[in-house]
Parts: C-alpha cells; structure tokens; sequence
C-alpha cells in the first residue's frame, strides 16, 4: 500500500492499494465501499429438520428471466456454512427481506449457534409456511422469495449459491392495486462495520432517452 | 398471481404471485425488493480504443480472498451489451463507485448512444489512467476497483460478470489514517424506477457474541 501523489491533476493524497503488494484481506475496503448493500434473510431447513435463518448482504439480483436470486456466502473454517450446505443438501430457502422492523431481529440472527438450535426460535421470531418449498418464511417479512437451488458456484474462498424463484409473498402493507408498492418498503441497506442505512432520504432521476 | 387471506395468522390480503402461473417477468418485483442496491459504474475500453462507461446495479462482492467484484448485466437483444463484451474481450474493466456527487453524470452514462461515441465525453467526464488496467477510470470518483477478469457465467437471460481486483484507488477525502474512512462514503443506492437512496441516516447495530 502506499499513499501517492496523484498524477493527474486531481486531489493530491489519494490513497493507492496494489493488491498483489498487501498483506492481509481486502474484506473492510470492499465491505466499506460496495455500499448499500440489501440483505438477504436467509431461511434454510436442515435434514434433520432444524430451521436455519442468517443474513448474507453479499447478495443481489443474478438474473430476471429466469427470475435468479444470488447470495455469496464467505466458506467457514471447516466448509460451507449451515445456510449453504441447507441449500445445497434441500435444494431450497427463502430469501426474506430486511426491513426497519426487522432490523435487530435479523442482527441477533447473525449470531453463531450451538447445532441443533435455530435462530427463529433465539430472535422469537414466528414461522410462516412457505407456498412452494418447505422452509418457512419469516412470519411479517415484507417480502419473501422462495427458491429452489439454481447452481452452486465456488469463486476462491466463497460459494456463490443462486436460487430460481418459484412464489414471492408480498405483505398488504407493500402492495398497492394489486402491485409491489415502492414507497412502502422500508429496506434497510448493509454498510461497513456495525452500521446500516435507512432508505427513506430519496431522490429520482429521469434515465434519459 | 393471486390475492389470498393469509393462513398464518397475520395481517389479511397479502399478495402471492406464482412464478409458473404468471404472464410477464418480476423485474418489477425484483427491482423494488432487491435494495438498496451499490451501483458499479464501469469503464472499459473497447478493441477499437473507445471508452465505454455505464452503471450496473446487480453487484456485489463474490469473494474476499481473492477480492472478486460480481455484476450482472442482462443481455441485449443480440447478446453481450458493450460493456461485458468489451471485459469479454480486453479481460480488463473498472468499478467506479457511485456517490452523491456524481448520480446525475451517473445517470446521463446510462443512455444509449451510438457505436463509437464515448459515455465519458457525452457525460462531459474526465477520464483518470488506472494503475493496473488499460481502461481508465472516472477522476475524481473517490473509489476505484481496478479489475481483470476472473469468469464469466451465464445465467438465463444474464451474464454474470466476475473480475479480481488487483488495484485500489481511494479518494483522500474517504481516507484516514491510511484507511478507508466509511463515514466519508456518500454512496448511492438504487431502488427501483428512477429512484435512488442516499446513505447519511444511519444506525449501529452490535453484532451478538
């Protein structure tokens, strides 16, 4: 790493990372700078039955026709962790929504629990059944995908798990004439660190011709 | 799609859409839910020398060790858009990070103009040489991740774009003590239709043990 005048006429003191020269991860820089990041709550149901929920914000849209959702979970020390070898052994989960409400419902499911455990029932949270696939869904969770496993994809230290979506659940508080209503989600957006964001403080931009 | 009580107890008329029995994609669906979304806004240069640059919002981080960005542009009617071909083509490509001050140069960058016009000189931009790749970057965008790329994946009627990051470029002003400074990140995310959210109302939350 070093820390360079700039060559081109810009703010002097940019900050300059060559990646093959550093030691150590790039996870603060990325996870600072790819930023809002939407979280996906991520329901599974283990062969042994056990209800797995974890959120994942390394996550985005793979795909609309066919409808493919995309998570990127880090592999633990030992493999994949629950929500994805879940989905690899299943076949199938639910991508929840977080929203405001949600917000420290979903933190507390971030933590790591004994096996055998699930973290519906440490973050009291309710179980919904799901229409298509045998996971449940977050009961209130505005919005709710259910998946059925699409591809697995390893990409270095991280297994891209990507799911078809086969039913959606939208709250009526959401919906508006029969359509998703978009001002009415409160999406809350992953930064660095321990923080999030609120999504309310708006602006509109015409795409032009 | 049908408007259904709920059987779970909770509030009535939530809205089920069943992706077998339904006409139409769920762009909408997927474009409202799926926030807030970071937005890549990526340069590269074509074999014939034009610098390309437009804004991608299916993005996220695909791996950490090695630093993999993801994007997934939907394919145009004649197969890969400029930008993925043109990383098809060089293996070379930029994301330029999206903030407060440049969403309206952004958003000019995302028409379409005609073969062998340069969205950097429609958008009146000043393009900076990168350090490890042949395609410039946007002067003055306070971070820049300099990549080659690592796969292409195809998914239905997308291709997912994988690159490594091999060069960092941060901005002094998101820099402190030789780190990126999260809080001088005004980034931008993108919801749905023409709306876009800025990330200055934040919140923390302790991750449990």
């Amino acid at each position: 790493m070093t820390e360079t005048d700039s060559e081109n006429g810009e703010r002097a003191g940019s900050l300059e990372i060559d990646v093959d020269d550093r030691d150590g991860s790039l996870y603060r820089v990325l996870s600072s700078a790819v930023v809002p990041r939407p979280i996906a709550w991520v329901s599974t149901r283990s062969e042994d039955g056990i209800d797995n929920l974890a959120p994942y914000s390394f996550f985005t849209v793979a795909s609309v026709e066919p409808p493919v959702l995309l998570f990127a979970p880090v592999d633990g020390a030992d493999g994949l962790k629950d929500t994805p070898r879940n989905a690899r052994d299943t076949g199938e989960f639910v991508v929840n929504l977080v929203t405001e409400e949600f917000a420290d419902a979903m933190n507390e499911t971030s933590a790591t629990l004994p096996a055998g455990e699930s973290e519906f029932d440490r973050a009291d949270l309710e179980r919904a059944d799901s229409s298509a696939v045998d996971p449940p869904r977050v009961a209130g969770a505005k919005v709710a995908f259910e998946c059925t496993l699409h591809d697995l994809v390893d990409v270095g230290g991280s297994t891209l798990v990507l799911g078809e979506v086969r039913h959606v659940h939208l709250e009526e508080s959401v919906t508006s004439d029969g359509k998703i209503d978009v001002d009415e989600i409160e999406a809350v957006g992953r930064l660095a660190g321990s923080l999030y964001a609120r999504t309310e403080d708006r602006f509109s931009l015409e795409r032009p011709p």
